[in-house]
């Protein structure tokens, strides 16, 4: 199997639900990408944190094998976000953003993470999308994500990173500002233009679009009856999409990318289970596989 | 094959979508219902019309072989709705609701409907609903739709109503207002303790939910690049539905429910492309089967 890089944000987030409410809980795109993509192969983290980062927040990953060295830590304080989700849990609104230690990034690869074969760009600043970039070698597959933000404030960078990847992950609202369509079948078919070979659309509770080879592939979410916190779902989504890809080690094709929407649906589904990365960080693979077998029954 | 008694409005639409205007066309639950279903099935229609209905309208159900015996003619005018849809196509937003005859409405059927063995109730007011439900005999298959507005105002009705069906077919934001549960998992499985056997969720874009005997069926759309109008989307997909219900002619199975499902969505599909029946109204089941085809494709 190969090694997936991961650049993106480690942090605390503060989370408001109908069910309740978690202060400076551990969260971060990095975190639960790691956690859902080390349950597949080798994980390396590029990110950065601040001084008030706890010892036991890195056991979390370490625990399941993830390679921190690429994780720097430095003066100041760790990126915190603050959001609540109202009855309506598939959207979530920011409270604050505090960028703290992440205003001042500059992702440095340690040398042995330049020849990783599988690189996620996470939801960050494409300009460091691109640092990344320009610092790993030759992957052999480039996913990136990226948010409303970005793509109204960083247009051009962004499209520079779309040229240079393999699929691009995002979610509905991120898709209609990132083509201007509010189709979103139409839509899928305009970022294909922009670069990428395959684009996969989260859709939430509704799960997901992948289009690539001109052909979608689209498939409901798995049922889930006690929604707790969707914070983090896109990104494990992406962990277990990436993770595995980077699995079966090989050129990917098409019929690949749909099995590994399926294992990235899958891992999303215990994520919004539990408040962050509680649903996510124990899953065995065992518990996946159950899991797998019981959507089968449910879109067959 | 079994007939379909349908019960619901005949009207006259003006609709402003993205793509364009239309004003006075045809539309009404029950004609939408009657051009999907009469493609499996003959179909009875039971419903009120005023004095400017035109003849060739009632053309449009006269040549897929639809029986207009129980649709009265009465003084006054047709029902009337004006609506309109902005980018988002997934609601649609009431500009003016006109009952018109419908206010006065009594719902009378033909001696011959009151032995049709398929029945559906679409979305009027719960107590014509009830009155409809008294003059048929021993139906092997009720279905019915509601909205907020019935929901709201004529709960009581309602819940009598749900004790009498078998299948309710509604969307998410009726679901909740029935339910008040905002996870629509769990808001299906309550929906059964109201009495119906099955539940069908129609969630538009996304597809459906089946829930029926303990168990989740549930799938995508299928994808339409070219959303033009949805208005009578629901109403199509009862119509293929029960359609396919009423040709299996036999006590109906869950399996039956899933391929009813099936059928349902893809008409749906037609209908949507474009404005009021034009999607819906010159169908043929070759053109339904190459979708269902297509549509297996996208979903293995």
């Amino acid at each position: 199997m190969s090694a997936i890089l991961v650049v993106g944000s480690v942090g605390y987030d503060t989370i408001s639900t109908p069910t309740g409410l978690r202060k400076n809980i551990l969260g971060g795109s990095a975190n639960y990408f790691s956690l859902a993509a080390s349950l597949y192969a080798p994980v390396q983290v590029v990110g950065v944190v601040g001084q008030d980062y706890r010892a036991e927040d890195k056991q979390v990953l370490e625990a399941r094998g993830v390679d921190l060295r690429g994780l720097q830590q430095v003066p100041g304080k760790t990126f915190a976000w603050e959001g609540k989700y109202e009855k309506d849990m598939n959207e979530a609104i920011t409270l604050s953003t505090h960028l703290n230690v992440f205003e001042n990034f500059q992702p440095t690869l340690p040398l042995d993470y330049r020849s990783t074969e599988v690189v996620f760009l996470a939801n960050i600043d494409p300009v460091l999308q691109l640092q990344v970039l320009e610092q790993v070698k030759s992957p052999r597959l480039v996913g990136a994500d990226t948010m409303n933000y970005w793509i109204r404030s960083k247009r051009p960078a962004l499209l520079k990173v779309l040229e240079r990847i393999d699929v691009l992950l995002i979610n509905e609202t991120e898709l209609r500002d990132l083509t201007g369509s509010w189709n979103t079948i139409r839509a899928a078919k305009e970022v294909l233009q922009m670069g990428p070979k395959a684009v996969v659309i989260k859709r939430g509770e509704y799960g997901f679009i992948l289009f690539c080879e001109s052909r979608y592939f689209i498939l409901p979410a798995y049922p889930v009856e006690d929604v707790v916190d969707p914070t983090g779902a896109g990104d494990t989504f992406a962990g277990g999409f990436l993770g595995h890809l980077a699995q079966l080690n090989r050129a990917w094709r098409r019929d690949d990318l749909k099995q590994a929407c399926v294992h990235g649906c899958l891992l999303a589904s215990f994520t919004v289970q539990d408040f962050g990365l509680e649903g996510i960080r124990n899953v065995q693979n065992a518990q996946l596989q159950d899991r797998i077998r019981a959507y089968g029954q449910i879109i067959a």
